[in-house]
């Protein structure tokens, strides 16, 4: 759908390089939210770059509904953790960066098991930044959720 | 916005009750969904009616971020269980109904504490059921998120 | 679902007047963006208050879909609008107020008629407001649509 | 961020080709909506395939807001519309499908001129269909809006 992206990146930035790498996102995450990500959390960053992230969620036991599927607020928390990642790899650590507005779509359920978050910044405002994650089972290509996001992004010199 | 729904209730029924109390519900709920209605995760269900449902969610340790604020999948989940609370108590036993849509403006930040989640059904049609969801600090008036959700219910005689 | 918003108004100020009135409004409105607030457009400004506002969709003729219904579009455009204008009602003239998200769901096929679109402002921040318009026929009390937006504000004194 | 997509096309599905070409589905759309697409309405299809559509809107006058920037609303309606055209070409004409959700974030302004919107269904299901639509300036690769869309699919054999 979007030819220009088919290489992560947005915006000509197709070679740029993260601001924040995989090892220090994860140190500093696990140091300011230790509540989201700890041992225990089974979220992983898989890769950064310019414009996007792709976020591992390992399976839990306490994420499942009838069936065997993963309930719709671990899937939402993926897309929300992706969408945050892709914006500290791209502008740099803000913190205080905060969701004003998610929407999720799902599309069919998954197979217990790990997912992998893979989020494209759209938009990367002074104040505004809009991006869009797909969510898929490991190994598959079907995605079964999607969902857009915007961040509210605090001043930044 | 809404005068003929200040009182609990939907398109004219206003007086009809829930088709499944606030006990029976609590109890399926755990049942069936112990991974999310158990003891610890914080839920209750404080009131339902015909067209809408109170969900509370208790203070849990895991699920600050740094100021002390409730983390957003917290708030997306409460208005998940919120809305699927509604349909049950609606029209009945449909437990695989499944969310298709959700869309969530965070507002303000809240307090840690006691959350509570508004739903009120828009349509509920053969196919889908469509809600709103208001969540705020227990005891406050301002809204701290707000959430619009769509369901695709299962065939029913 | 919000008792404390069963008067127009928001967050304590049931009683504040709009700061903008009708007549100022469609008068501006009419001079900077002819292309939308003409006289054949069929939009017209029934009420403003603080915190929202009321607008209405005359019938216009190419705006139906087959068996009479009137289409999406139109719909989308008029939620927009009446989210405008409860903004401008509200905060003021700040005409550069520009959307950055909606979500509209549609609930049943509206008859060719008359529309009333009726927007409630959850949050006025320095940046963003967040509101919801709920769309009816006129006379009717189900709702045929309802949409959240968020609109980027102009930095104001 | 979808490698398997880069090539039109969803599921496995890359090379199947649409059940309605262009022409068809112009031609009809024209006697079933002439309110929507006639001679002077400025929409056309580009291409299809199945799992997408790309269609183009040129520019009308009186869709400008101040500063020259195409208003909103035309872009929700090239989105809904381009969602339709998918659908149809994906899966046959079924021209009872409606709208059933649609959220759009706005990036950025768009200069006056044509607008393309190019339509990647997510999901064709028995019941729904999913997916979402990316617009952009026609020579521009800058998203100005994005949305994603859900229609009600009738029964079909």
């Amino acid at each position: 759908m979007y030819p220009e992206l088919r290489k992560p990146g947005t915006r000509g930035d197709l070679m740029r390089a993260a601001v924040l790498g995989v090892e220090e996102l994860e140190r500093r995450l696990a140091e300011e939210f230790p509540e989201a990500f700890h041992a225990g959390s089974g979220l992983a960053i898989v890769d950064v770059w310019h414009g996007g992230a792709r976020v591992r969620q390992d399976d839990r036991k306490n994420s499942t509904r009838p069936g065997g599927t993963v309930s719709g607020p671990v899937l939402m928390q993926l897309a929300d953790v992706t969408m945050y990642v892709a914006i500290l790899a791209s502008i740099g650590w803000v913190p205080l960066a905060v969701t004003t507005n998610l929407t999720i779509n799902f599309l069919k359920k998954p197979p217990p098991g790990v997912l992998i978050g893979e989020c494209r910044l759209m938009k990367v405002g002074k104040r505004l930044a809009v991006g869009e994650v797909g969510i898929r089972a490991d190994g598959e290509t079907d995605l079964v959720a999607h969902a857009t996001s915007t961040y509210s992004l605090p001043s930044r010199p």
